[in-house]
């Protein structure tokens, strides 16, 4: 079984389940079990860090009882915690893996350009008040698109990431004021496989550079150099989104 | 001095101190003694309920001490919680009263039609799918518009309301999708004097309509007979703001 989660991520420390941690995998297997005790872990798509959100993250499960798909994204949901929700499911084969089967993923940073806190905002944006002026956002836009393509990230991970391998793709890199009201800026980062904190040192880097702290060409230096200290800071968890993610020929029926 | 506060109303006893509850006149009494013992009271423009946030709500308060106004913001923004923001503030005559002193205040109803629960609207909206369709936005609207001019809105008040006279006059009630995403409806209803629980019985009733649960006509018939039990449901609290609050010839100046 394939779903589909949105999730408000402040309090939870992380999507991984952890002993004695509130987690969002914790949460969700939780809820299955009460359903089908048979059921022993759920296979996340990303391993959102703690504080971040989902408006698509896919989880898979391998259940032993067979119930309709309404039964159990209805019978999950009234378990669930109200920060998150169920959007999709759908059937898969037993042992899918949504890490696997990833086409590629988009994270969605949200700045917030306000001048004074927001209280709506809390938790789910990075106040930029500088973003508000319209030449630090091109200053932003043109930091950011060096970053497209394919590149040794090295530079943009962290100290706790293993990996050996540290060239990735990124299809797409926008920046771009949204919503209605003009008081957010979004970075939008689409690829296949991400670093550890690698879109959280990205953004943090590019809004360094559009507010003055660094030099233009910070991104370039560090996708150069592969050194940590030439990226710029690891922005705040708050306005992290996993956004979208695509599955090879697979995407979860809308619920309910 | 008067404020203008922004809060999140959700982790609140509403606005109006109580002991041994969270309210909002209470954290912020608490965070301004913090900087002047000698205050003793702070006078709000609206005794939001429990859960009802506000965008611009006005609070003034008499200090014994003599702050430039920055100090008194900032000082006051480090001790409130972060669900409660200062967005403005301006010296004004010992004793000054907001309620006094209003000449308008708006309220704004957020309803979402998102069919599936949204962790991002929790405690923030009003789901409401049905209002998607065109057709029962328009049911909406022509129900609300009952409820413009001057009336007696008996029927649109909470039985703990103890006011003798229940004429009240709407100068605005607006019915219309809001944001860039399409998802949210608003209900803006802009009037000298409200009832208690007056717009959250006025949305219910309105929804009630909308969504097929109570014959048109449900305002007019309501606003007629002046009975409680010919007007609707109380909307729950989550989706209503208090959204702006204009007073004679005053504005606070914007923090910071």
């Amino acid at each position: 079984m394939l779903l589909s989660l949105a999730y408000d991520g402040r309090r939870f420390c992380g999507f991984a389940p952890q002993r004695s941690q509130r987690t969002i995998a914790g949460e969700l297997l939780g809820a299955l079990r009460e359903m089908d005790p048979g059921i022993s872990s759920v296979r996340g798509g990303s391993r959102t860090d703690s504080g971040v959100h989902a408006r698509d993250q896919r989880v898979a499960f391998d259940p032993s009882r067979d119930f309709p798909l309404s039964a159990w994204t209805k019978g999950a949901a009234k378990q669930l915690p109200e920060e998150i929700s169920i959007m999709g499911a759908r059937y898969v084969d037993r042992g899918f893996s949504p890490r696997h089967e990833a086409l590629a993923k988009t994270y969605r940073y949200v700045l917030s350009t306000s001048r004074a806190r927001d209280p709506f905002e809390v938790g789910r944006s990075w106040r930029v008040p500088e973003l508000a002026d319209d030449a630090a956002l091109e200053i932003a836009r043109n930091e950011a698109a060096a970053a497209l393509g394919t590149h040794d990230f090295a530079a943009f991970r962290s100290a706790r990431d293993p990996r050996a391998v540290t060239v990735r793709t990124l299809s797409r890199v926008d920046v771009a004021r949204s919503g209605g009201d003009g008081g957010h800026v979004h970075v939008e980062v689409r690829g296949d496989h991400f670093l550890y904190n690698m879109v959280r040192i990205l953004v943090g880097t590019v809004v360094d550079v559009a507010r003055g702290r660094s030099r233009p060409g910070a991104v370039a230096r560090a996708l150069a150099s592969k050194d940590r200290r030439d990226a710029g800071i690891t922005a705040p968890p708050d306005g992290l989104y996993l956004w979208r993610y695509e599955l090879r020929g697979i995407d979860p029926e809308p619920q309910p």
